[in-house]
């Protein structure tokens, strides 16, 4: 039997170049660089690895790409989830073949389906894969799976796992409390950053977290840390994690500010598939330097020439940042408000 | 300048035979009745043709096949929503060439997207598409587009309509308010078949509506009446529809209780892509049952060989029965209730 | 037996003094102009009303003194939700000693309920009440009362009517075609004056609209223009009243746009009782210029003493200015922006 | 100054006589009983106290009894939100002088207030409150607070606190990361149940626990074991005290879940103030068993006369039971089920 999945699995951003083509060279320096840092594993075709943006060719060549660079240092956790199951089916096959530790399958997105075909979905899936199977729970992106239903899948052998990313502890307890008496090697992991170590405490086995692709050291040590007892230093680092996570998800349209982070630490990965307005890219200059800044706070990138303000701490405002951005450049159309020179 | 788009569109569910492969010959025969039966406008690769079900080779051969069975007698307005914009602006082109008279582009869905992206995405589009585009807002499955964006949006020539799936009247006055001044020529379609007949009484131009699959000849009549203004009987006839429309939505998966209805009417569309369990199989039969004794009532299928119990014109009901009967198996599995006989 | 209610019912603003109490000359005024002015009834104790800022004492005043200023010239409907049944019967039977025509009932608040609790909730009110009962849903701030519980209700005679606040046209073609069969007087009133003539269209017999309260006049030309079948007048002036609603709703906290609108048609309102910052009632002053603005568009009250910029129909950018607003006063905080002068 | 509040403190139900009426002996002998058990403080007229559904002058007299029951023994948090700012500082002066440490406002409810409004009404209570203020957030019921505003508002000595019943640990987090550093005396109290030992494990300093009504004496221990380190026990009582929550709060309506838990430790509570169906009873009787046999799984009261089967800790299925329940009573009443003799 493979040994149980455990610790921090990066869902990986996917560089591209002046062309909006994958940077195939800059994503195998990405990669690896990765594995040095220390993350446990890699998790292409993800949500941060912006999955619905590339074609079926491309996610093939995504997987093929990471399976080739991890290969005999971490295992790679891949998402294979296509526009049905017959194509599902095939990316299992193919991502087998790349030596791929797993898949990773992402409940039905666009239509919202109910609990019995989720599980009709998975049941199908977990009958044929030639490789095992892990679930992804993603309500804010996907139809939701309930516990019940989880529990009834984990009946399958092929199915070896979840990564859950509500964020929401009392969920995990659940999950755990339904599936662990019977599954004791069923992997439970986390993609909500900000409470990875509460997560580890409760029972979870790790977490597949995009800040891992901008700070993969500072997501090993809070591993580490957690799993090692040493719970004061994890909780600070924890909090450390939350502000930077929120800067970089919540001003930014989704993986954008993660891009943006990963860049700081020596990487090109390109304008994005998703196109933006110049007012937009003004803005993401700015909160990349607040975050550079941050960044430097934690010691793994140098602070900006001109130094930096002193932060307070208040990371929560940054989410109205988001809003605001957008807003504000509304009121300037409207000849409202100017900004600040 | 071409005419402006009109009255009832469908967008056409896609039969499939056993192997789950497009059913070629059954699809040029269902849209061609359709066509028969009075419809204005076909839509392929909308949500109810379950486009992201389909690889992208598939949705490219749905759309030529519609363009083939239409040419001449009714316009095409092809979904065409890709991966990204370049592999979007590819489909926009090969269906221009198959004789399309517009693309309709879903707004992008997955990850949830701000106004401004949601501009810079469509400006994008509408500055490089080779066919006229409409917008697609279907916030129960997509990124919601605002009334600012489309007014910004109708800046662009290209940009000739919106098809709106909220079924919110007054967000259909509000989009006629701040576009038809400067763009008279614009369209509006409300995907919203259960209340066509006011969005058209408040300055709709049509509908592109999932109903017509089953019932075309109910539709275009509703249309009719709306649009020559016999009301009442227009009111009468839309009260009709949305208890038929309602049994095909929310006791089924979408778009299963269209398939189901359109199946009524003698077409072979298969299983479906999306797997079901044996329960649901059961279920799905006995609603076809209640479906096809409220399809006898409007004299477009036969009733079926036992006849049919006096019903009550409860449709809310039939909501309930959707949750029910999901909650009925888990509900007998335990051994709490068991089934009248 | 009763005649049925039907028209445009004014959910009243209370004015309030300096000192936060009721301004009862003041209320008697405005309440005597509201009949002059031609609604058809007078709804006390309503969302509008902020009937909830009120001791159980003060909304006993508030109905009689409604009753005593309505009496022999319109009917009154008086919202009688107390903090429990007992309570709420209580306040049926005093209500029908000032003579109300019926009382309205809100559904339970704060704690959300099941429809099996709302149909005991209302049985027990309809079989105990001395007077004549109207629901009330309103799901933005209650609990939401679905159509089979509206229809069960129904079977109470005491249950006259329902007033609707969710806008939604399908769930009002639901209620009739639900209810209506068997109670051709049961009363549909909707709460929604964005779409109160589509309403009506669809058989609707009234409303029960906040925008009376600050244009009475207009609310009762537009029922009058849609019953009387002038379709093309009621629209365009629908889309005014749209706007205007727009306007005094989404970029304030409700009612404060309503009272706004109320005092720039002479009355004096007062403070209110739900406390603001200066930097709020600045930007309450900013919109009641462009409120007065739109008003004098119409007609019924006198333009700035500067005149008024020409506006652009853009209403729903208005939205965007509600949270704007708040948020700009962050940013300004921060510093990060300066207000044109 | 006063010492930091801790611990466990119970949100208390109010029992009520066969009239609806507040049954004064009972209250106090259930009172003391909680503080027998080892509950650190009790919170009157809080959610699970149903302050809704007293008046005001029962209200005053339940902190009153509460007062006087706990006077010496633990500190009362007396739950002082009214209809207006003027009554809710009434209310706190009042409770002040019954001896209460410190009161809990209650955001907002019925109106959803934004940031802005929120501040202006919590600062107004600061100012003149004499007695201790801690700000109550409950998304799910009232207007949210957000972390903004709980920085700016924690700038006033009077407010002390915050009791959070969202549940969600990554708020906490932000809550504490915003406020501490400033003021590390101000109290961060949970109410959600589920999640007790993560959250004081992340930094809070308790909760006010609906659990506590029924369990004391296991809310009380698992406090205990997770402050003392003892972790593994705390996570294995943790996961017993979620099955439990889960089986009390979601198949009932709030809070009869916890009343019939209470019952069932010796106490009459009565029918409640909320009236239910005869098949509404006849489902709460069954949970009520249920309910009996996993209390009595921790020992705290005796197995019902038949024995108890074997329970197999699936508790979100009791999720699904809620809603089947509702809806099993439709489809019995339509003759599509019937039920298990």
């Amino acid at each position: 039997m493979e040994v149980k999945l455990k610790g921090v699995f990066t869902p990986t951003l996917v560089p591209v170049d002046e062309k909006g083509q994958i940077n195939e060279a800059e994503m195998r320096r990405f990669l690896s660089w990765l594995i040095d840092k220390g993350v446990h594993g890699l998790y292409p075709n993800g949500s941060t690895g912006e999955f619905t943006r590339f074609t079926a060719e491309e996610r093939q060549r995504i997987a093929r790409i990471t399976c080739e660079v991890a290969k005999g240092r971490v295992p790679v956790l891949a998402g294979a989830a296509e526009a049905n199951i017959r194509e599902t089916l095939k990316a299992c096959e193919t991502y087998a073949g790349y030596g791929a530790r797993a898949v990773a399958i992402v409940s039905p997105f666009y239509y919202k389906l109910g609990p019995e075909s989720l599980y009709a979905h998975f049941a199908e899936i977990a009958k044929n894969s030639p490789i095992d199977v892990t679930l992804y729970n993603i309500p804010m992106f996907a139809s939701p799976i309930d516990v019940p239903t989880i529990q009834r899948l984990s009946e399958f052998e092929r199915i070896i796992g979840i990564k859950d990313s509500t964020g929401d502890v009392a969920f995990m307890l659940r999950m755990i409390a339904a599936v662990r008496p019977n599954r004791p090697d069923f992997t439970f992991l986390t993609g909500w950053d900000v409470v990875l170590a509460p997560m580890l405490m409760i029972g979870a086995d790790g977490g597949t977290n995009a800040t891992s692709n901008v700070a993969p050291e500072l997501m090993r040590k809070l591993y580490d840390l957690t799993v090692s007892g040493q719970w004061n230093d994890a909780l600070k680092l924890q909090t450390t994690i939350l502000e930077l996570f929120d800067l970089m998800l919540y001003p930014f349209e989704f993986p954008d500010g993660f891009r943006a982070g990963a860049a700081l630490r020596g990487f090109d990965f390109g304008q994005g598939r998703q196109p933006s307005t110049p007012k937009q890219d003004e803005n993401k200059a700015a909160l990349a330097r607040t975050l550079r800044c941050m960044l430097a706070d934690s010691g793994i990138v140098e602070p900006p020439a001109g130094g930096c303000a002193p932060r307070t701490g208040k990371s929560e405002r940054d989410r109205i940042t988001q809003i605001a951005l957008e807003i504000v450049e509304q009121l300037e159309e409207r000849g409202l408000i100017c900004r600040k020179p």
